[in-house]
């Protein structure tokens, strides 16, 4: 049995084929382009998939979809989509019509929640919270070995609960959320801060070309021990800790999964982020909760195939 | 089929009989003492149990027990009850063993939950939050129709999240819960804080013999358009719909039910709480939101009870 996963991003969208054991047959990239509208980009996307389809046939079996924003998994709408500029569109029906086949869309952060429990943890735990740490902070619920959407598709919403009151204004408009302090533009602002030479500190540690101040920069600097990125880092998992406090608390997870591309400064981060959970006075919760760190790279797109194919007969 | 509930409190223990459709036929009331230790009360509660047996014959299947506290329910221990102080005590087995009924104990807001959903829903809400309002916040979850315990039968500690960093200090030792700040010892503090005239507001509002300041005289002031007594409650309000939002943020329920002895102010709490999801950017989940406030006294042991029938074959 084979599934496609598409993880649509607000630059790129990315398509792959993989076996229902994870084996990756296929992948591709396409440029997204939203400000071109969608029903160019569901065409698009559906002309490929037949492509697909002719080479894999029968075998070929689902499709699911990922992507940042309010989704209505039920309906197959994409409810709105901030990074996309979406709103109301019907992602599902159009494609299946012309693919003939079963379609899911999900919140990005839902769809690594499901790759998460399927690939990380072989759905060895039940309950898991799935942090993806990027720009901003998605999350993702399985609840009895089940991905958990709420009444409305909305759960899981752990980057927009409040860990300050009258905090920093977040992007989605409220103040004092999660992501506020933790997404990667609230990290690079905060180091900006805080890094005393910071045309040095950039020479020193970016890889990038042209150089400059991202997540990656400041985790290389970690990794040479500079003092000021080991601070940001830590300050960055005091605050994820006291955000994911709460979300323990109430959902009492088995295990906790980080994935994302500022997960690769996690070695750092969790350090803040134990700190807090050591200090609870709730004990129970956190004295059994099992923390990684996802080994996959591209959760989204995975997760989001092996969901298709699990829920298509 | 009729089933015992017995809801377990620091003064009185309640113990009811009631049918499967929730029809109460007996009711007694226990002196607790926890002070004398666990062993003298599990005694005495299984001989009342032993007694009911012999009275409603095979027509009794099961009890259902609910404890405040951190509760193993699979275990069938209470880990740590800090209002009866006790520690690492095996309920079920000792109660089972001497009445020949299968026994599940529960924290006490799990099972006001459970009863929430089977007896003022009647299961038609599938995802359910139910906040307890009294000396302590508890808060039960229902996912998908069941009880969701989480991983360690701790779920649903919303009271313990944090609304406040560095804030008041909690009965539970740390700083900023919910809990430190709309208890009713809380509520009752800040309302000695912003009352003028005590002994007057005392004296005009209390129905108490002796007369004194509870949450029931402060909502008898409110009821009477006392404007320190509704200031009192709309900041309750608020300061509970912020911890609630942050868990609706995460679950994502179809509804809210609130109970307890402080629920009885809920008119005006309720003012508060929808002014903070009122203002809340992320839409969804709060728009299709149902609140409801429990009719029914005593959600602790009916629920206890239903829960004991529902896992009883």
């Amino acid at each position: 049995m084979i599934g496609i996963g598409i993880d649509i991003g607000a630059t790129n969208t990315k398509i792959i084929a993989i076996t229902k054991t994870g084996k990756l047959l296929k992948e591709f990239r396409l440029r997204t382009l939203p400000g071109k509208g969608c029903s160019k980009f569901i065409r698009k996307l559906s002309e490929i998939i037949k492509t697909w389809k002719s080479e894999y046939g029968r075998n070929l079996k689902s499709i699911g979809i990922g992507v940042a924003g309010d989704i209505d998994p039920e309906k197959g709408i994409i409810r709105f989509s901030p990074n996309l500029g979406w709103r109301n569109i019907n992602i599902v029906k159009p494609i299946e019509k012309v693919t003939n086949l079963k379609c899911f869309v999900e919140n990005d952060a839902n769809m690594a929640a499901w790759g998460a429990f399927v690939f990380d943890l072989n759905r060895k735990s039940k309950n898991v919270i799935t942090i993806t740490l990027g720009t901003g902070i998605g999350s993702g619920i399985i609840i009895n070995g089940q991905l958990y959407h709420g009444s409305t598709g909305s759960a899981g919403e752990v980057g927009h609960t409040k860990i300050f009151s009258n905090g920093e204004r977040c992007s989605c408009g409220a103040y004092g959320c999660l992501e506020a302090y933790i997404g990667s533009y609230a990290i690079i602002k905060r180091a900006k801060k805080s890094i005393k030479n910071l045309k040095a500190f950039i020479n020193k540690y970016s890889l990038n070309f042209p150089k400059k101040l991202n997540t990656i920069c400041i985790k290389n600097a970690a990794d040479n021990n500079d003092k000021t990125a080991l601070k940001i880092w830590l300050e960055t998992g005091l605050m994820l800790g006291q955000g994911l406090a709460n979300a323990i608390l109430i959902l009492n997870p088995d295990c906790l999964v980080f994935t994302g591309g500022v997960s690769k400064a996690s070695k750092y981060i969790l350090k803040g982020v134990k700190h807090i959970f050591f200090k609870q006075k709730i004990v129970t919760p956190f004295k059994h909760l099992k923390i990684i760190v996802s080994k996959t790279a591209d959760l989204g797109s995975i997760g989001a195939a092996l969901y298709g194919i699990e829920h298509t007969k």
